[in-house]
């Protein structure tokens, strides 16, 4: 059987990419690997939309979050974290396993924290020193306003900011360096197309005098050694040398689809499944939604059990259960990274048949793809207007 | 050209365990992935030699060691390091960076540290908690006898045995369980033949019950963490999950081979690379040698960047330099790992030419090759010799 994988990590990986990986390894301290790497950086910085370095990690993206924990902070720092799903959650256990002061803005989870509740603990909490955010909400599929809050952080303190953009990378706006994020981190295995074994941190010149000063334990996340070794095109530990051959072709494609380009797609390929799962009746969960991930509650009155194996073993499409207490509640599909038209018509498509397979019959056969089409049609015919307009400013000016 | 890495990681990934991480990525959480992962397990356990599970961490194997560390010990906990090689060395920097009391045993690099050495400063530290070895120095191609240490440490001491068996594991004989090792650690860019991104970690029962009371931070490395996840076979960050379908076909080939096998090639390798040396009139440095990596000296009177230059560069060959002080002194030709004894007669008839290229010409031409033919010859005479005795008593029991 054909199988898709349709989950917020691992995300597809291209072809092309994935036979990178199978070249024979090269040595990381050879001048082959250097040229790579150094190629790498350049393009990591266009992706985060920063003139820092991007430091390159062997870790899952978990890894990332801890080395932003303690490369910034000293123990009894005060820092703010939204509780507002499992990786907003995981902030705050982070920050505690090392002893900082972690006030929770505990929300429901499925909604993302106003900037508003972010200036007012803020006033509570004047010797914050960090703010910790969820880009996109990957365990509810809610996408959160950092450009908003950001501002709001450095009107009211002199916290840095630091966000969480493992599945926002690559699917949503972000200019790191315009918007004033000071750190912010990402994953191999999301919007950059390839498997899971490399974390990615760039760092604000802001939050780096905190680097600077940081007392909290570290060595392998250590940030001061992958800056040190950076300066020789290098990185402390042997990196994952075939993760990095495969990023170095996977960030070639993105240049060449262009970063906004992308940013559009996501925004397209995610509203499309929106229209298509409201089409079949499902109701969505979560406001306002990832571009990343879309969350859709389980259907009342069907077996769900049945219904994902349906949907997995009949037709070949993974997608991603609820999490912690949600488990059974809500079904992500993941429209992050490697994926066009083509394929979320597959999704919608797959959803519709195996929901009347399970019995679910609140939609008319074909009613979902119907609705994706007629978001492609519409987005196609915007994006014409839009080059029209494009050509007559550039005849007239 | 043809490349060919002589270098103690990475090292040469047979073509099929890289074209495994070419497949189609699967989800960690999928019933195909966990089906992989538990066999993994097995076969790492075989590796190890033990009944402990095995946790695999998706870092360097410097993460594992920071995993040792911060697992076992607490702040201001009593350790013993030996500092005779980089590596070595390393242990007592990661205590350091999290305030645990590391004891220094220094030696010349280029030695192995002596049981005795180990027992007579355990008998001053006798609150010591954890002695800290290196099984193979990779940075001198030095041995040590971790088995004997780990005899004397356990006669007088309540210590606990950590080895870093980064370029050991795959290559010499160890049975973590029989000869009482607490905790070994390894790489995967090494006797595992897969690229680097993965580090593998084992704890004894004694040395678990230190895990269980451990107050240093943790937070990605936790193996509390790990084991939970191992409970339901998996582990608790997004694992390098193509470099584990790789791993998968590596550990495969290393049953298939039997593990005793492999530690009698590496010795086998690792003899006619002293011997094709010798014959060519280098000089070796550091005793005893480690069956995974050979260090020679350059010879007097020779261009070392422009030798080093011929070799890879006429001759398609990467060896290792020396590190730190050693830079300019030593260079080193890995034989750990998916190498053969033609690999062997490569690697030594290429030293041969680039050294006569260099003008150096203490050797006939051949020299080099015919004592790496007579080493095999020997062995294969052994062995057959063996094989008889084994038939002879198979015929008569």
């Amino acid at each position: 059987m054909k199988k898709r994988l349709f989950t917020p990590g691992p995300t597809p990986v291209p072809e092309n990419v994935a036979l990178a990986m199978a070249q024979p390894i090269i040595h990381h301290r050879n001048p082959e690997f250097i040229e790579i790497f150094s190629r790498v950086n350049e393009n990591l910085k266009y992706l985060f939309q920063t003139k820092r370095d991007v430091f390159t990690l062997t870790s899952s993206g978990t890894g990332a979050m801890e080395a932003a924990v303690v490369n910034l902070l000293s123990p009894g720092d005060k820092a703010i974290f939204v509780n507002g799903g499992k990786f907003g959650e995981r902030w705050g256990e982070i920050c505690k396993a090392y002893g900082v002061n972690a006030v929770e803005i505990k929300i429901e989870w499925g909604r993302a924290v106003a900037p508003e509740e972010i200036e007012s603990e803020l006033k509570k909490n004047p010797d914050t020193k960090a703010v910790f955010l969820t880009h996109s909400e990957t365990s509810t599929g809610v996408f959160t306003d950092v450009k908003e809050i950001a501002k709001v952080v450095r009107e009211s303190s002199d916290a840095v900011v630091v966000v969480d953009g493992i599945t926002s990378v690559g699917a949503h706006e972000m200019y790191m360096d315009d918007w004033g994020l000071d750190v912010v981190i990402t994953g191999s295995q999301k919007g950059l197309m390839i498997p899971p074994g490399l974390s990615f941190i760039a760092v604000s010149e802001k939050a780096w005098k905190m680097v600077e000063e940081s007392k909290l334990p570290k060595f392998y996340f250590s940030l001061k050694k992958a800056k040190k070794a950076l300066e020789s095109g290098d990185t402390p530990w042997t990196p994952a040398i075939a993760l990095i051959v495969a990023l170095d072709v996977a960030l070639k494609m993105i240049r060449e689809e262009g970063l906004e380009n992308i940013w559009k797609r996501h925004e397209k390929l995610s509203l499309a499944v929106r229209e298509g799962c409201k089409a079949l009746g499902l109701k969505l969960f979560g406001y306002p939604p990832s571009h990343a991930v879309t969350a859709v509650y389980f259907p009342d009155g069907i077996d769900k059990k049945e219904f994902q194996k349906v949907l997995k073993y009949k037709y070949g499409i993974t997608v991603a259960g609820g999490q912690e207490h949600l488990k059974d509640k809500i079904f992500r599909i993941s429209h992050l990274g490697y994926y066009d038209e083509i394929d979320i018509v597959g999704v919608i498509s797959a959803l519709e048949m195996a929901l009347m397979d399970s019995g679910f019959d609140k939609f008319n056969q074909g009613d979902g793809v119907k609705a994706v089409q007629k978001v492609f049609a519409g987005f196609e015919e915007k994006l014409v207007q839009k080059d029209n307009n494009d050509e007559m400013l550039s005849c007239c000016h």
